[in-house]
């Protein structure tokens, strides 16, 4: 650990006040400094031109609300794809096909903050057809299609404040889960005071069940539980796989403050919840139908044209305190937990006690002799405490300060990220003792393996997602990118290759295989399947309706013209929408629009695409439009005119092409 | 060239037309397929982990409007800043300190399209104070500040078409330069039919003057010029540093299918100004005052606070049709030239004849004396058209197809990027013949030397800007992100050492040694120096103020808390104002906030700066509140929550901390 990290760690200790923790810090366990010798290390990480990657990482964006899609191990950033947030680029969030998906029931939202992509799985192995992932402000998990790499749907979530423990899947995606990071008044719109929190705050559990034919999500049931902070989750995996696993902190029941005030208790929960006896009692009736409003936001089974936005009015509850029968427990787990990862077989529940002292392993099979054995040290609010000695399979000692987050190469091995000491421990399954340790720089988050939580992970590489760059490359200000390092854990000891910037803030990422999904991913949008209602089919179709004062222009877009390309007609007080198709059908042939003062945005149009765009002119004159994305050698060609015209004026609707 | 990029090439040759260009293509000149061995390759571009860049490049965002900062050799992208379009990971373009930079004379416009920066330049080298940018279509030019690598200014210009040749300096920042793209009608708002093109559209050259000790940007002057499109432009260097430069295509002046109209005459131009005489002449007395209506965006002068947007009313015009003097010359140049570059001494003015079959060199002695000898063909509006033969020093032979951008490596070499060809050719500034040539992948547009376009270049490393990926990466979908090639041009023969995949559509690049900067580069926000008239300067002075319906939430962030972090007293029909000051003082430690259903995005606040955000809440309830950037052991801990009541509630407004 080098000098300058040794201070950042001083800040975090002394501006928490963990005195103890600071003396533990100073007497506790220095990171080995290993990196592979350079020339190595250049070589493993060095994709020679033309030549393509092994892994595909898909990194959360974090603050930036998107999922940017890496090539591993060349670290070379391959795509950002918006998800949550406006993309003006693309026009996401701007275009009228998919202004649609940022409806919320609190109206128009831009911006949200994603954390935790999740591959979709069958038989507990990433397969490839969608990837979901969270958002953490205005509760909400989208889909996207891993064909065209395009979010295709975003749900929102009712009764949760902070969707932070989502968006994992069960073991066959049966279900997709989110959770409340912050307690709420579960009873819609419900305005009582703040210090009420004890008597009318409460936690929700969510379950998304997804068809299995179109990927498209709903929200099935959610589960009351106590106002505690919901952290993370995870599915079971074999063994465990009708099993989620929640985090929780703040059994304190804290609402200012929670720095200290969420840090007293020695130990919080995992919540472990048996989905398929809820979803059980679901269909058998014991849940309660309660009023809510939210959102789903979706493409209707369309392969083109607008996103549509439904409003959800109710959601079917089950509550702990009403249910006799039992579906969920609370294992004690020490303290504050972050992460909980579930290895490879199922068998071990890996708490990441952030304050802890230990990485505390709990056994799925103790848990369910636990549950046999009625091995309860108390109920609250209808769930059962189990024993923590009943469950704990053991605790791994001397990890590091601060464990936050686990995964596992199949291997035997577990690999816990520490963030206040700022490294990496690998650590034995059959021993619990560390084995291996190595630093991160500077204070890591999550870590993924390639092929990371599955029951089959490609243990090749590891990534490590850390939070603060300061020195580690040339200077860019105040605020600095978020670094990540690629290491190589084929071998017994983890070998650092590579320490790159990322984009937004990665929290957690998932890989691929390449090979696993390269062919079904799209080259074009076929244009005898566009199906968007306002497509230019053939190029003679081109044309300018006016409906009202409503001006719609019909383009298409080929190398190296529009059609049309001189329109005048259009009136001050119009709205005039351009729906432009991309004629062209070859790979990576794209066109795009942009008209001189239009309020909104270009639009950025894949070949056999189309796409729409609002404009209202505010002054008379001529408009330039032309091609924003250099398609030919006569791009710069690709232009056009229109003509705005006083409100009052005789100009007739035309529309032409050197003619 | 691989069997893919020939495909390539012939839609887009068949898409064009060009019969005649594709025989040329098929009977020409292949490039020569060569790179390093690839462990050598790997070595040089690889800097190990903790190591820094010996370059930052800055990429242009081309249609994402923004502008990427990038490590050289490594190609690490180290930073998006954003500057024309907005980022909802920042809050610019949503938080009140940055909306007023967006606007313009039509309007609030969230995005543009950015093409080429340029640094700030002392006696013709770059000196890395500021970083200008263009905005392509709704015509604009910002500046970033190379501090704290922000924009900081952004100024319309008035009577402009496309402003593509742009955002160039002359040799001591004096001036940076703007020109149409499409001609329009130059009188305000002027409501004329298209086919009036070549009576009432006119072009423009911009003239925009620096203020030395601030970087603030004022229109000077405008010279009205003929309606073509001016393509591209540069200053002079050295000898020719009082002139500038413009390419010029469609002296066809057509208006619809430029592909096939613009594209007949055999010679367009290139425009030399004396922008010194011009200068003068403004002084003179000799420009004319014509109302206009364009915005000037800036923070006033200060450090911290809210961008300011002042409406502008006239611009002074110099007009070539009323002026008897000189001060602008048309050199014939083949054909539809994109590109015109000036090598380091100044003498060379080098035109990208995109439809020509070389490239043309002119000499800039050569034309003083053609201007001395009244060497000329023709005039055009007042401006004289120089004889060819007279000004013209060489004509590279054997170019590929389709030059379009010349850079220089001031050991007398110059390298033209060729589009069709997708090559770039290395030639003799002394024979003008070519002397090496490689490929790029695929459709090279700009490229770009390290210390490039000034008088003395680190010719090091060379960039290939390129312009579809295809079969280089991984797929991601029907549209892939741009390319990029990095070359080795230390030696004799230009060496291909990595490709990567950048961000947005970078056209133009700029790049400056590290060493040149990193001293200047802010690490903090001083709190003492902060400004901000909303600024909590002091933790204790964390505040809740009620002003009629607006209500001002001064809110503290410091790890691991927010203070105040328990608020009631909102009502339905107010609208918040949360003023977030970061207290932090230690560099890259980053705090944000983001508020459930807040319509707006978060803030992301870097140490010692204050950001705000509006926000209007629409149902009753808690909203919860947290911080987006993982600062410290105790991250997920920062949180608070806002109570919302009725629009007749009784609520008191009260806030605090852990009271």
């Amino acid at each position: 650990m080098n000098k300058n990290n040794n201070k950042r760690l001083r800040g975090i200790l002394l501006g928490a006040g963990f005195v103890a923790l600071a003396a533990f810090l100073f007497t506790g366990c220095p990171s080995e400094q290993r990196m592979l010798d350079s020339g190595d290390a250049a070589q493993k990480v060095y994709v020679a031109p033309g030549d393509h990657d092994e892994f595909y990482g898909f990194f959360s964006g974090g603050y930036s609300g998107q999922l940017s899609v890496w090539g591993l191990p060349s670290a070379r950033m391959l795509k950002v794809i918006p998800v949550f947030s406006q993309d003006p680029e693309t026009a996401y969030g701007y275009s009228e096909e998919t202004k649609p998906l940022f409806n919320t029931s609190y109206g128009f939202i831009p911006w949200d903050d994603s954390h935790h992509p999740h591959i979709s799985q069958t038989d507990g192995n990433a397969d490839g057809r969608w990837i979901f992932i969270n958002a953490n402000n205005t509760p909400r998990i989208a889909r996207i299609d891993l064909e065209t790499f395009q979010t295709k749907e975003i749900l929102e979530l009712p009764n949760t404040g902070g969707n932070h423990a989502s968006s994992y899947v069960t073991s066959n995606t049966e279900y997709v889960i989110g959770a409340t990071r912050f307690s709420i008044p579960y009873e819609k719109d419900l305005d009582v005071p703040i210090d009420s929190y004890s008597d009318e705050f409460r936690g929700s559990l969510s379950f998304i069940e997804v068809d299995q034919e179109t990927g498209m999500m709903e929200v099935d049931f959610q589960i009351v539980v106590p106002p505690y902070n919901y952290d993370l989750g995870r599915a079971g995996k074999g063994i465990s796989s009708d099993w989620v696993f929640f985090t929780t902190y703040n059994t304190e029941e804290a609402h200012t403050m929670l720095e200290v005030n969420a840090s007293r208790n020695d130990k919080d929960f995992i919540a472990a919840v048996n989905w398929k006896k809820a979803a059980e009692l679901v269909r058998d009736g014991h849940g309660k139908t309660m009023d809510a409003e939210y959102y789903h936001n979706h493409y209707n089974g369309k392969k083109q044209g607008y996103a549509v936005s439904e409003v959800k009015n109710e959601v079917t509850v089950l509550d702990t305190r009403e249910i006799d029968e039992n579906f969920i427990y609370y294992l004690p787990t020490p303290k504050s937990p972050h992460g909980v990862d579930v290895d490879p077989t199922g068998e071990y529940i890996v708490g990441g006690g952030k304050l802890a002292t230990v990485i505390p392993v709990h056994s799925f099979s103790n848990m369910l002799e636990a549950i046999e054995n009625d091995d309860i040290d108390d109920y609250i609010d209808g769930i059962p405490v189990l024993n923590y000695d009943a469950t704990i399979a053991g605790e791994v000692e001397n990890p590091g300060l601060g464990p936050l987050h686990t995964e596992f190469d199949g291997k035997g091995y577990a690999y816990t990220s520490v963030y206040i000491s700022s490294e990496i421990v690998k650590w034995s399954l059959e021993t619990f003792e560390v084995v291996d340790r190595i630093d991160s720089y500077y204070s890591i988050g999550h870590l993924m393996i390639t092929g990371g939580d599955t029951v089959d992970p490609d243990a090749q590489y590891m990534v490590g997602l850390t939070k603060t760059a300061k020195d580690r490359y040339l200077p860019t200000g105040p605020k600095q990118n978020h670094p990540a390092q690629l290491y190589d854990i084929s071998g017994d000891k983890m070998e650092l290759l590579l320490d790159f910037p990322t984009i937004g803030e990665p929290h957690y990422a998932q890989s691929i295989k390449a090979d696993k999904i390269v062919d079904q991913i799209a080259k074009i949008y076929e244009m005898e399947e566009n199906d968007h209602p306002d497509a230019l089919l053939r190029m003679t179709e081109n044309r300018v309706e006016r409906r009202g004062n409503d001006v719609h222009i019909y383009m298409g877009a080929t190398r190296s013209h529009f059609r049309p390309d001189n329109i005048e007609g259009v009136k001050l007080g119009d709205d005039v929408y351009v729906h432009l198709t991309n004629m062209e059908q070859e790979w990576d042939v794209v066109h795009g629009i942009a008209i001189k003062g239009s309020q909104s945005t270009e639009l950025l149009v894949p070949p056999g695409q189309t796409k729409t765009i609002k404009w209202t002119p505010t002054r008379t004159g001529i408009y330039p439009f032309y091609c924003t994305a250099f398609c030919s050698a006569l791009h710069q060609e690709m232009q056009g005119y229109i003509r705005v015209s006083g409100p009052d004026s005789n100009v007739e609707l035309t529309w032409s092409t050197n003619e």
